[in-house]
């Protein structure tokens, strides 16, 4: 009997290193396959520089819609499609920011509205600035020291995470309530000092939103510098903003996810792979998330490309109005939910186009298990960590019920320089560490696609 | 007995565990000083665009050596002083490079003469060009069919490889042979394909190498459009090629590496941070080696901002001409050798100011696997990666002194874009990025501080 066992053993063994060394070759012709032929970089090239900054409900948007259907069918999906879904249509519209210290005379700021602010209505709103460092020495204002005035809300990017997502989120408070925390105490308008890892003067948008039945004030955000600046005035004198903008919701828009797929094998349950199409309405969206939409075409692409026969359908998914909704990543979880379609997998790349070091991992903790199993597979490829726990915000419909959910990680030193900025262009994409992304992502959907 | 081995056992890894917090902790305020009060980013803008180019024998280089002795000085070392060092002097002058294609007009490529190549003395050297890719078929080729003629290396950078040094040691033959190759059959120049993994037209200089006794003929390189451009007229077409160009060697000159230490409280032998001061003559030498430079001043700077009691001396050396000798490092290990100074360990930073993803570790087993032992501390700085076995070209001559030696090994993707280029500029260099490398070499060096 013991000896039947360590045969058996031994045979199992065998087979797994069999298997091991099959896939190991497998993820080499990815590797190989996209490093030297991948298109996802003169693809990003034309997303970025011939289309450009794509908001939802914009023209560009429109054309970027039909743009993905055209290289979804480029890459040989069996099936391209668009998926309605309605989004909110947010306008920047003319905007500007000036500061009167003491009796000096007014200066310009450079500042950008947050997303889905409302502005002044092109009418000048003044008040004298109050600063705060912290949501806890706001929470300490009582609201007549507030009323009347504007709420400069100056907390600095943490630079000490090394993992600059914990930063970005511990920051991102302040963008996202910064309006209605004003409001609450009879503010007139809300100056952010925006979320960003670089010592520059580069404004970041992003979204805002306001609480239900709460006035809707204008908030705007700054760069560090400036910040700086402002900071060093206010220890001094009275400072007046006077802030005017024409920014504001113009109602909703019928627009489009865009979907391509190749069909499964042996059945039809979906693997999906995905990035957002939108982008803010500066820069050029390249790392933010033109990188995670070229990415998931490449997938396909590869796939096709290789002839490997994918057991189930993998799907590339380019999301609608992630960066001021998230509809598109609602609607495509709401239509497979009403038809019942089953989702064996979903990942998607939305942290910039950088060198990859990981996939995070939100699923049961057999699942996670077995991907971190396959850990030495991705190690030549330079992904070594499993350890995450989250997956993005498109998928998050999926995950809620009950999909295994993953994203990639990639290095998150350079992101928060860019993100949500003027500076967020092509050329700051690294063509090795673009591909090196859609290498790890079809590797493992290659592993999936197999073993589940 | 049982019982003594538990108990002593629990009291062990007790006292493991206390250690290991501690470390930690330690790591934690090392990376929370640099991260925030680094000045690496700010001395390497003065450094890269200030004095800019500094190959060895340069006038910047002598301006590089007075301001790395005066950073040095500021960071708070002990000592600093000069090392003397004789070093070649290599210049490039004018230099251009025409070819006619059949019947057509002479047109001008994009070019660099390669480091150390002599020029042709101001005067035309004509001939036809010949294309071999890769020392195989170009040792295949009969001399008479070389004699006279231009030999063009077409050997591309192999972008297969994920880790790219590997792809650049591989077509770095080419660069350092090619002209004595060509000089062995007959030819009379040569022309190198870059060792580049952009597909843009920037050509990479670099060190090359006369065997002695050969004669020196002249060797270029181009960029790699120009290198495609040039294949594709070759098939159809005699294609002439002129070179004329006035660099090659002047002689030697006395020059100086550059050394600062904080003194060991304990004994005086010596702990080695370095990289190198010199770059090429073209672009700012940001990467290629400020990063390593303005790295190992910061390693000084923040064991005496923190008053870590260093029980060993800690030394950062800005080495001399490592571009085109290595010189500097020959030197300094001579010198260590001849005052039989001991050395602890040496630590070299010249792979790029890139994230941080490894140590390399070129040393016995027993303290390579102590080190290694040492992984999970590193890991909540993206530093996984203990598995190379190379150190630096400046410190091989202490690690021939049986010195265990080590280098810190950053993100490669982007590398092989801008190296020995007019690229590699300061804005190629990411804040983050170049004070996480920082962390990394002082989080090791107060490590081995502490344990050997």
């Amino acid at each position: 009997m013991k000896k039947l066992i360590g045969t058996t053993l031994a045979l199992l063994s065998m087979a797994t290193y069999g298997q091991a060394k099959e896939d190991s070759i497998q993820f080499r012709t990815i590797s190989t396959e996209i490093l030297n032929n991948g298109k996802g970089y003169e693809e990003l090239r034309d997303l970025t520089q011939n289309i450009g900054k794509r908001l939802s409900g914009s023209e560009a948007y429109e054309k970027a819609v039909q743009w993905a259907a055209k290289e979804l069918r480029n890459a040989g999906a069996d099936k391209v499609w668009l998926q309605e879904v309605m989004i909110p249509v947010w306008k920047r519209g003319k905007e500007s920011l000036y500061i009167k210290a003491g009796s000096g005379k007014p200066q310009s700021l450079k500042m950008l509205s947050l997303g889905n602010s409302e502005g002044t209505g092109g009418k000048d709103v003044s008040g004298e600035i109050i600063m705060v460092k912290s949501l806890e020495e706001y929470d300490r204002l009582p609201a007549e020291k507030v009323k009347g005035k504007i709420v400069f809300f100056n907390h600095p990017f943490d630079q000490n995470y090394v993992q600059t997502f914990i930063a970005y989120r511990e920051a991102g408070a302040y963008r996202r309530s910064a309006a209605t925390l004003t409001a609450k105490k009879g503010g007139k308008f809300a100056i952010v000092r925006s979320l960003s890892s670089a010592l520059d003067d580069v404004p970041h948008t992003g979204g805002m939103k306001y609480e239900d039945n709460m006035e809707k004030i204008p908030a705007v955000c700054i760069g560090n510098t400036t910040a700086d600046q402002l900071e060093e005035l206010l220890k001094n004198q009275k400072v007046i903003a006077t802030l005017n903008s024409n920014c504001g919701m113009k109602g909703e828009k019928l627009s489009h996810s865009v979907i391509g797929e190749i069909t499964g094998k042996k059945d039809q349950s979906v693997i999906v792979v995905g990035g957002h199409l939108d982008s803010w309405d500066v820069g050029e969206g390249a790392h933010d998330d033109g990188a995670g939409i070229v990415q998931s075409i490449e997938v396909l692409r590869t796939f096709k490309k290789l002839g490997i026969q994918n057991n189930h359908t993998i799907r590339a998914v380019c999301f609608a109005n992630e960066e001021n909704g998230t509809k598109g990543g609602k609607q495509y979880g709401k239509t497979a939910k009403d038809t019942n379609e089953k989702h064996l997998f979903a990942i998607e790349s939305d942290a910039g186009g950088f060198s990859p070091r990981g996939i995070s991992l939100e699923m049961d903790d057999t699942k996670r298990k077995q991907i971190q199993g396959w850990g030495n597979l991705f190690l030549p490829y330079g992904v070594y960590n499993f350890e995450g726990k989250y997956s993005g915000s498109d998928i998050a419909p999926l995950h809620d019920m009950g999909v295994p959910a993953a994203e990639l990680v990639p290095d998150p030193q350079r992101y928060f320089d860019i993100h949500h900025t003027e500076e967020d262009t092509f050329e700051k994409v690294n063509r090795r560490e673009l591909l090196l992304g859609s290498v790890v992502m079809t590797q493992l959907i290659y592993m999936i696609d197999k073993n589940w």
